[in-house]
């Protein structure tokens, strides 16, 4: 019939235009079919083995940075992660140290060997970032400030992006392309769970995103099971999905005393409960600590 | 201060509360610590051995029925699933064959030694189903059609109840008491997937309901993985991530030739599709196959 | 280009399938161009007048109905709802007093020559509320109880459909095809509220819904401001909105004594809110209280 | 009972933290009883007497924004709007004009004595902005840009913060009160849709919200009718929604030949359509154009 030859059209019609529009993007899979491998301070994220990117919700001081470091050490753990400039919902909550807490985590990084990560909100200070950080964040709340992005493809430093609160998957690939359009492709995706009307989590961890950005594009993908459930609880059992699923790591919340955190007290374990997490999820054998070498 | 101290009582108050209710829950957690194992034709769910659940969309024909029947008989399943009656959008689309449906699922059950699940979606029908399936299934969208939960609660029948398309995991937790309430506590829970903004999949699986519902409930809950992604490439990585955090089972479609399905003939696998589907998932470590007894 | 061509073939693809299946819709507009007024009682609901649904949550006892009665009556308010059957999330809350609830409505609605509207929640017993009811209300929670739906097409006796806590306009349209279907054309369609994960209101009023729905359909179309908002104080802007933008009617809920009532307590009003939501509603022009005939 | 005790210092604790937390926020209407009047060239928003904002989704050349120019300024319209710094989805659609835009408004403004509304997406580019612009408007996808926002307060100048694609109306008055805190109070509230399930419109208008900013807030409040829906049709409904529900104005798109708009082109309105527009609002009774004076 004449409808199901317009239905054949319509469907080869839809293909091509998708077709087109992927292939141009740099960060599709269409265009570059090989994974891309993100190599921080000699560790891969990536390459098919899986990491943890662990730390405190936000540096408070020095000692506390460095307790943290010394532990992610002794896990055999490479890759520290702690707020500097905090993004919170209200201008009269702990705003983070700033330019002070991104000298801590550097100085900790040096003494102990790690690689930091930190969150940078504002065009401006991408520039300055790049002297005291591995890995440059860009948060949920900022994944379609598109002149933070556009700052964020022109340094040479890999680029963390996370998933906006209500983004969809088409437009996180996008906000990635923000950033490799200006040349910097060195980029890691981190799922972290989309707002909805369910409550018992502090958002919904969407845990497919992990297979289609895998396919969409040629990037790494990670799953914050910290900010994505909001449940000290539920880390474990997310952070085994993530891994099973297919994520390249997790990044996860760790703090000396959660209790007297500054920010996040309710999701972030001690070092006893990461211990617990990293033996459990060993124990699933989902993941592999890494080798611990002398300091 | 005054103030602080309102907090403690205010905290107080609020989990005195909520024990009080958890407790008079029959299916809560605090009110029987121990799982509850629901056993089909002596197929245990819940006795922390991974179980899978597969089927056609719906029920077509005798011969595409049995050929099912004998493809789940040699992978070792024990537990098939079939509509019978479909619940649909459109008032013209397939309904499903009714009353003859189930009995032919139940000859090929009968024929293959299987355990048969079906969809009921009227009160009227409950009683009646009883005498051809092992496990009565009420669907997402009767999750809060209350005479149905009712009527389910009075049989003496095993029921797997699916998580509404927008319901709360409070909500899912009521409706499973509707049920307990009237005497019948043999219920398996099952997450299909929430109602979201992201259009990549058909529905967002929210894979934290697993460990929530496990630790909130004493019931056994398996993972819908056709419904919840809709699409057939993320079968097998979100079958994955829900064994992985803990799930009973997993749900999923096999249909002889899913390209002639009468519905849903986009996300159900063929035999080959399964196989594989089936191999990958053991070799991933989180499934094992039933052994295969002679029929 | 060929791309540009294949565009326009894909449009037109398009817009041919969609209007072929519109055409086919009972409901749909393009099937029949004039609105359906639904005349219930001498009141005509869709004629371009703007009517008040009110009454209580729950129908709790002979008193209460006759009260709101009078107080209907003299407001020149012709229409009244109450509940028989309750849904409630909990097995343990109120469930309604069911078939004697129908007979204290119909026993007030002939008292002081009201129409009564109440839910029915199962298709066994829409046949016998024919005998009480003037409107029969299908509510949220069964809006994809395709039974029941098809159950309500059978009856000659006008029904409320209400739109499903997260049903997309489709499917509300295609609900109402059901009823529309089995031969039954006299449909009031009702949006009352979206779930969304903003929780300053109990739902998320979607205004839109009426001028789509108004467009896409020939029905009467009416909001729901007490479920919609959840909130007594939005209850007369949320009314002023509804008729502003096109609705046939608003429905809201009227208690003598709210602070006991046996559900909603929150949401409703007691008698004089009402008065005084009435005469705000009258002082905005958008809205004509109904003359007042001696009883 | 113990319980109802517990119940009712749990409510008395609840209502003093709340308390308390408001009374804090500088937008608040606990702070301050009064609407807040932003008076821009003379023209107050949030008196009492309704707005309209209008103007092009982008700022294409000086030629389309004198044609609007004149259009506003004979439909007694003193507000305009355009984009100037566009955030768009994809790197490679159209980014919008930059400074050059902000000159192309400003001219047009001088000439017919308007005042130019237009987005700015840095902080670095707000002092700039100064110089253009009578109103700086903060868009959805930077409501939670707090650099920008901080920025924002530091100027002498109206700021209009738009509602972000899923923040809560909570965060929404802290986005408003990370502005204020900085110094500035002229601040504007936008209502502009939501992220839901729902596609038959862009986003879902959460018309709500207007009455509840207004009671928690002094702040003006908007509603776009243009992004909340996305669709032409329903401009018109909506914006008579908006107005009856209490909205100090109404923000729309007006381009001179919408078709070969650089973006948006499927939900601006022509010149002729902008009329009848004005024209059906004036004669709903919910708006009064403006006198016309020379120019």
């Amino acid at each position: 019939t004449i409808q199901h030859i317009f239905k054949e059209i319509f469907k080869a019609s839809l293909e091509l235009q998708e077709d087109d529009h992927s292939k141009a993007m740099l960060v599709s899979r269409k265009r570059k079919q090989d994974d891309t491998i993100v190599t921080v301070k000699g560790e891969a994220i990536g390459d098919g083995q899986q990491r943890i990117i662990a730390g405190p919700c936000s540096v408070e001081s020095r000692e506390q940075v460095d307790q943290v470091a010394q532990t992610l050490k002794k896990q055999g753990i490479k890759l520290m992660r702690g707020g500097a400039f905090k993004p919170r919902t209200s201008p009269y909550d702990f705003q983070g140290l700033g330019i002070e807490g991104l000298e801590i985590l550097k100085e900790a990084a040096d003494k102990h060997d790690l690689a930091v990560i930190s969150e940078i909100v504002t065009p401006h200070d991408i520039e300055k970032a790049v002297d005291y950080l591995d890995v440059i964040q860009i948060g949920a709340r900022n994944m379609q400030n598109f002149e933070l992005l556009k700052a964020a493809g022109k340094v040479d430093k890999p680029i963390l992006l996370k998933r906006g609160l209500s983004a969809t998957l088409a437009e996180f690939i996008n906000a990635a392309e923000y950033i490799h359009s200006q040349g910097n492709g060195n980029i890691i995706l981190c799922e972290r769970g989309i707002r909805t009307y369910e409550t018992a989590t502090r958002n919904t961890l969407d845990i497919s995103a992990v297979p289609i950005l895998k396919q969409e594009t040629h990037l790494p993908v990670l799953v914050d099971v910290t900010h994505s459930t909001g449940r000290r609880d539920l880390l474990l059992p997310a952070a085994k999905a993530a891994l099973a699923i297919g994520a390249d790591g997790v990044m996860t919340e760790v703090h000396p005393d959660p209790a007297v955190a500054l920010s996040d007290s309710a999701q972030q374990m001690d070092f006893p409960q990461f211990d617990e997490f990293l033996n459990k999820l060993e124990e699933s054998g989902l993941y592999k600590r890494g080798s611990v070498t002398a300091n």
